[in-house]
C-alpha cells in the first residue's frame, strides 16, 4: 500500500495548493491564515465527509500527522511560488488536479467498499471524496462551485466509480481496475475541457 | 414497521423531487447532474445530520440502497413531469412536502429517543431531521432558506415534536401519538400559509 | 472538573447571546425562531465539529441537557436585554466573547488529546472548537466570517493551542498551562483589536 499512500499524500498536497491559490485570488482571504484555512479545508474536505458518512474514526488526518504536514508544505509552496503557479504552472496544476480528482474518487470508493457499503453508496462516496474539498474551496471564496461548471466534472467521477465498482464485482485485476478507472475519469475530464463537452441541459 | 418504512421512502422521494425542481428553476444548475445533486442532498440532508449527531452508523442510505434508488426515481419523475409539477402539481407537491416534513420530524425524534438522547435534544433532532434537507436545498440554489420564511415552518416542527415527546412520557398509544403529532405539524404549517400566521418579530 | 464545566456552560451561553444578537441585527432573521436557531448553532457549532471529527459520541449537548437549557437562557437574555447589549454591554460582551474563545480553544485541544489525536491535529481541533460556531453564525447572517477580519483572531487560537500542547509535553502544571494559554489567546486578540495588528498579507 506504500505506493497508494504516497499518491494519497501527493493528491492532498495538490488540493492544498489549489485551495491556497484560490484564497490568494480573493482579496479578503489573502493573508497567511486565509490561505492555510482554505488550503486545509480543500485538502481534507472530501475524505472527511466520506469518513464521517461511513463512520470511519479517527479521521485519517487526525490519526496520521503526515497529512497536516503535507498540507502545510503545499500552502508554503503555493505562497513561495505564487507567481509561477499563476502563470507558467497553471496548466500542469490543472493536469495534476484532474489526476488527483480521479485518484481520490477510486481510493474513496475502495475505502467505502472496505466498510461494507452498498454499490450505489460506494459510487456516490467515491465522487464525494473527490469533489467535496473543491465545493468547500469554491463556496468559501464565493466562486460558483466547479462541479456546476459547464464542462463535465462530477459526472466523470461517477462514470469512473461505476466502472471501478463493476470491475471489482466481475473480478478484474485490482491494479488494472485502478489504472483504468482513474484513466476514465482523467480522460473524460480533460476531453470535456478540450472539446467543450457538457451534459444535456433540461429546459423547463 | 413496514408501513413507517414505506412512508419514509415516500418522504425521501418527495424531498428529491422538490430538490430537483429547485435546481431546475435556477439556470446554473439545470443539467442532469445539478438536478440529481440538489435532489440527493435535499433528500438525505436531514436524516444524515441527525444520524451523525447521535452517532448512528452506517447512515441509512449507505446501509439500504432503496433510498438512493428512490432518489433516482424522484429526480427522474421531476425531469419527466417537469411541466406538470411547475403548473398543475404545485399544490399537491406542497401538501405532500408538508406531510413529509411532519413525518420526518416525528420519525427523527423517535430514532433519537431510541438512541437514548435527552428530551430537549430529541425535539431539536426531530426538527433538524425535517428541515436540514430544505436548508441545504435553498442554500445551494441561493434562495432564502424556507425556515426563515414569513410563515411558520420550523416552529411547527418544534411544536409537533414537543407534543410527541410529551405524549411518549405520559404513555400515550404510539400510533395515536404519531398521527396526532404529525397532524399538529401539518395543520400549523398549512393554516399559517392560509392565514399568513407568523411568529412575533423582535424589534431592536 | 466542576469549575471547567461551569466555565464551559458560561462560554456556551455567551456564544448563544452573540448568535442571537447577530440574528437580531439582520432583518430577515429577527423573529423568535431565527434568534434561537442562530444562537443554538453558534453555541454548539465548534464543539460539535470537534466531536464529530474525533468520533466522540454522543455529542455533549445530546448527553447533557444543561447545554440546551443554557442556550435557551442565553437567547432569552439576548431578547430581554437587547437594547442594553446593543449599547452599554457591547464592550463587556466582546471581552467575554474573547475569553470564551480562548477557553473553548484550550478545552477543545484538551478533549482532542484525551482521544489520542496527534499534536498537530490537537492544535487544529482546539482552534476549530473555538471558531466554528462563529463561522456558522456569520455565514448564516451573511457577514464576512470574523476569522477573516483584519485583526488577528484564529491565529491567536492557534498560538495559544500550540503553547498548551507544548506545555503538556514538557510536563507543565495543568492549571498553570490552562491559565497561561487562555491568557495568550485573550491577550493577542485584545491587543490586535486595540493596536490594529494583522497578519502579513500575501501580494500576488
Amino acid at each position: 500500500m506504500t505506493f497508494l499512500y504516497i499518491l494519497d499524500l501527493v493528491g492532498t498536497g495538490v488540493f492544498a495548493i489549489s485551495g491556497a491559490l484560490s484564497a490568494l485570488n480573493k482579496k479578503i482571504y489573502h493573508d497567511l491564515f486565509g490561505m492555510f484555512f482554505v488550503g486545509f479545508l480543500t485538502a481534507i474536505g472530501g475524505g472527511t465527509m466520506r469518513d464521517i458518512a461511513i463512520g470511519a474514526h479517527p479521521l485519517v488526518w487526525i490519526r496520521d500527522s503526515s497529512y497536516i504536514i503535507v498540507i502545510l508544505l503545499g500552502v508554503a509552496l503555493a505562497i513561495l511560488l505564487r507567481k509561477l503557479w499563476m502563470n507558467t504552472l497553471r496548466r500542469p496544476l490543472l493536469f495534476f488536479d484532474t489526476l488527483g480528482v480521479g485518484l481520490f474518487t477510486i481510493l474513496g470508493a475502495q475505502k467505502a467498499i472496505a466498510f461494507g457499503v452498498n454499490a450505489w453508496a460506494a459510487v456516490l462516496l467515491g465522487m464525494i471524496s473527490a469533489i467535496f474539498g473543491g465545493v468547500l474551496r469554491d463556496t468559501l471564496v464565493n466562486d460558483l462551485p466547479i462541479i456546476f461548471s459547464k464542462e463535465i466534472y462530477a459526472t466523470a467521477c461517477l462514470a469512473g466509480a461505476v466502472f471501478y465498482v463493476f470491475g471489482r464485482q466481475i473480478g478484474m485485476d485490482p491494479a488494472l481496475n485502478l489504472i483504468l478507472s482513474v484513466g476514465i475519469i482523467t480522460a473524460i475530464r480533460l476531453l470535456s475541457i478540450r472539446y467543450g463537452w457538457s451534459l444535456p441541459r433540461i429546459e423547463v
